[in-house]
């Protein structure tokens, strides 16, 4: 395929620049009988938004979503469900003085190369605004794995630059502007992030994203490996460069007396695996860890070059995430759940039958 | 698709099982005109083969390969190039005792609650087996890309269990039968490994992989991104429970005015990004690093389930890699070539103009 | 896939219903720095536009096309062109005493048979309507493809109901409801339909479609023979219930030495393949034909069911096309142009060498 | 894909040259828990094999087939199928003298154009030997649909040149070598051929196959339809140039209160329609009619050119059927075996739940 859909039975084709008239995706492959509506979409849509705290991007994008087919009197029909966005704050003007230069770390330099089309406003389709139809995605996901298997999505973020986030709670996630589940480190996030904004620069984050009632036997032995699509699907999402299922780099230290998850007919007695095995899932809940770099786009001078070969200093102000990875906690569970959703219909393909039998046991390694 | 096919347009579909009659794939795809025989495939085979030191799994296969359709007069003429690996060493009687016992941290759970089969010998489909297939056919994308682009591969062990192996030169990789690029830390792990095996434990490793000459432009803005299809490659090799691009999770602590590669005229200046900025090739080297779990099938007694849901206690004898990362070298070299190979062709076809343009300078960050 | 996306490396996919919001589709994979407009695309569309003489359906649709993304400074950028046409006239109150019944012959029956759902505004998705985002990503095929290689699209209604229409100049086809080559034969095409509306019945089609400048060399051997494409994509227009390449049937009567086009150093000496020979184009036009059943939706009564399994006698009012195949010929041309499109782009990954060298001598057998 | 794999989920990977060590394939996808051995795939191996009367080409090929793969303890695993059948009789010799020269209606001049590449032995991929192996994953495909649901197929020639063959039992097909469902006419056939092969010419065919109790539902309302994706099928077997679905190009002139079928709830009165509605099947036998072209490889001189592009006068000999018709029914059955299986599994997914509900009536349009 072309580079645009995600995922093979339930496809979700996204379109759209950072700065065009709109953006969205036409989700095929949806089940039947679906209640959904735009309140279904929206909530997950807003807590994405640009323009919610002063630690984000200042763009105003109302990000309102209009379902444009696939759903009659209520229920999804089986048809594709496209679902447009427009955009509002297009200020490409801000992007004047960046038009023809490079930024370092930034994807304008490989797009060029690539394309031979330079499109400055705002990064175009390498823009982070394009996991917004993701994210629309993923909630009509979300909601269709909820009612058939009870499947519950969680995360947050779990470090900021060099600032542990320890787990306190989830109920605190939502309850800052950085999804940390943990309130009392809060001011100390906020003056941290403080400081880099006067400084004009970024930093990096740690997440955890995750999904409990996972239906055991979910993907394949070789290819089509759940962890591998999920390898896959976080690794595309913008500015990340690693990616950990269960205890990820850990393992490198570890026994396999340690390791493997012990499991009499009580249930699993830990969690180390994230709960895939051999490519396909437990039962148990899905754990994945993800580290997202710091923006490239900075106000701190920068040497580079223009698209003519000639040497530039570049410094870029315009309105940026100084972290990206603050409002990535919805877009990877997003992923998240397009992974598990598409895993789902390709089950009932292959075995036809698709259940939740394990005792979920462990959100991590246990020890 | 089902499962069993790796790549788009370079597409490789692997068959077989740990103790079938045979194991192969088929590779469609393939452009006319390459100067191909068992030569070319075979060395890649002979540097993942088991049995080739006591370090590894004692069971003996020569893994040499045949080469079944697609090769005329000596050169590929475009059409799907089969090739065949008969089995020889299948002593399916050694897994008797375990016939109806779950390891834990093995596959043979999770196949089992998707398909309702049991293939006791010896993992079946999900064993390590079925790299081979895949290096046989990363050999003949190495040498395709390597005539029209110069990329070379490279790749070593980085770290054994808590014994971390700095490089020195590539030149020992081949030396030892670690892939370590030292020479003097290998009697260090010689005598890990045998305390290791005296005990009937196993341990994780770490590797790092990646490839120079690759070209600028691979990739896409949003999905088909190259780091994505890697991450996806890489995780789906059996074990690896983690993989980072170029600094990986030292980003969660980096600032921006560090991360970002600058690049004046005179070419990048560091290589923090691993050769990849928004899902695209920069020209400069791919850096890949992997985390490997220890294997589960060890002689310590563990407290796990049979099919019968009845309590038992596993002990694992048999032939198996105490540590599996250290035949895992040539594994992720040929996953990455195919990754890179698959991309140039839909680069072609995307924009028709392949180009190894950029000054190459750093393998990693460059700090 | 979900069968909602059409083509592999030029893949459009489709949305919408013949009575919801809107219709569209998003067309991934355009090269980068095609010149591209509504202007490009609104003619095709106009072509195939209901409402335009008393012959096809009185549906008031001015089936006016919106670019959302893919295009910059008036050229395509290499990433996804979305394509917006919203519905205005969607009367479904005509189908309130169709609701429940099953229309003989109509798809109806079957989408309520596969999802359990009745969608009866207008034939929902199974809709002829869909087809317009259809002609719509097929124009940008069509521009690209005249660009590059002067490939021209032709088409023409050979047959209505039983009236045959002798082939006389392709300038005719503009110059009247039927897409007929022949100026003589549209008074008794127009007395035809005038009767079968009157007798509210409905009448089958056959039609003519094909292209000059073909490259040479698009296709493959096995499957994703162009051949085979080509027929997938017409027999799944609506309506359609066969397909021919070249001579098509007459081939079970022909001798080898009758049928197999000479091909002396001057040229082809004929055209009975019908520009595609073992799957892979020859360089001649391609030549297709093709059936157009009778339209299910009449108003004579016909013995039928409901959805509650009881007997129904169903006269089927509000507007249809009497005959589909008359505003056939655009669609058939589009679905041409998409197929050939991506052919090209399929075979510059597999070979990056698109040629149109062969001296193009026939539209049909030469005879 | 690369243009060797057939189906989506249950996806077919085909490999070989007429003239190579081996053809063969892989079935990716097949459910777990089929009872499968070699003697479930021979039968219709041995029934498309050459050889068999004077009136078929006379190599001699055992065509046996080896399971390499996905079968464990006698029953599928859900692990790919690979299935190897050696070639035996290479006279790559007899194709000495057309090495260079390029026959009239051959695969050879548009495979030498897009690949640059000379396979003169025979056909090399292009060769109808390639369908051996699709016969077989046909069978695999058959026997799973006859269990689950009781799918039968059925298949006969029903024209041979200008000889029409009525149908009188389904019995005869297996009675005489051209697979004519009728006794009587099979002296006259024979007499046919015996001329042909004195004259070294050759004739096209006109065949007709089926199914019958296929589920209702398989397909799709827009692309992936059910008679689309037959017609792809059946178009991308060697030599056909027409593919119809029910009444096919008699449509034409039908009526649509003649066309539609009328199905009171005591069940459909007709099948004009061929068993798909709007892409989707109707639970009425599935009926397609296929035409297949006279073979180019014949005694009678042609006009023509070699690669050098030099003139030349071509006479085949060596070992050809003079009608490939006669020996295309058990690959058209296998090819419809396939779509259907697809299907099935594409159904699963869409919808879990695959019914075979429908009063099943008419084999064809029953007038």
């Amino acid at each position: 395929m072309a580079g645009s859909t995600f995922g093979q039975l339930f496809s979700v084709t996204n379109f759209g620049e950072s700065h065009g008239p709109a953006i969205g995706c036409v989700i095929d492959g949806c089940p039947p009988g679906l209640a959904l509506s735009v309140e279904d979409i929206q909530p997950d849509l807003d807590r994405r938004r640009p323009g919610t705290s002063r630690h984000v991007t200042q763009r105003q994008e109302a990000d309102q979503v209009e379902i444009l087919s696939g759903v009659f009197e209520g229920k999804t029909t089986g048809t594709p469900i496209a679902l447009l966005i427009r955009n509002q704050d297009q200020r490409s003007a801000d992007y004047g003085n960046i038009a023809v230069q490079f930024r370092p770390g930034h994807a304008d330099y490989t797009y060029w190369h690539k394309y031979g089309v330079r499109d400055y406003r705002g990064g175009g389709r390498s823009s982070a605004r394009l996991t917004a139809p993701m994210v629309a995605a993923g909630a009509v996901a979300k909601k269709w794995l909820n009612e058939k298997f009870g499947v519950e999505f969680f995360g947050c973020m779990t470090a900021l630059g060099n600032i542990d986030i320890p787990f306190q709670d989830w109920d605190y996630v939502h309850q800052n502007p950085f999804f940390a589940a943990n309130k009392d480190i809060v001011p100390a996030l906020e003056e941290y992030m403080d400081g880099l904004r006067r400084e004009g620069d970024s930093v990096g984050a740690r997440l955890m994203v995750g999904a409990t009632n996972v239906p055991v036997g979910l993907g394949a032995p070789l290819f089509d490996k759940l962890d591998a699509d999920i390898a896959y699907a976080m690794m595309g999402v913008n500015a990340v460069k690693g990616v950990e299922m269960g205890d990820g780099f850990d393992v490198v230290q570890q026994r396999g007396s340690q390791h493997g998850d012990e499991m009499p007919p009580s249930g699993f007695k830990s969690n180390h695996a994230g709960g895939v095995l051999g490519g396909i899932s437990t039962g148990q809940p899905v754990v994945v860890h993800v580290a997202i770099k710091p923006t490239s786009s900075i106000r701190i001078p920068r040497e580079s070059m223009d698209v003519h070969g000639n040497a530039a200093t570049v410094e870029t102000f315009g309105r940026h995430d100084p972290c990206v990875g603050i409002r990535a906690t919805p877009i990877l569970e997003a992923m998240l759940a397009l992974v598990l959703m598409d895993h789902v219909l390709l089950n009932r393909a292959q075995n036809a039958d698709v259940r939740v039998t394990t005792p979920v046991l462990h959100l991590d390694s246990g020890t």
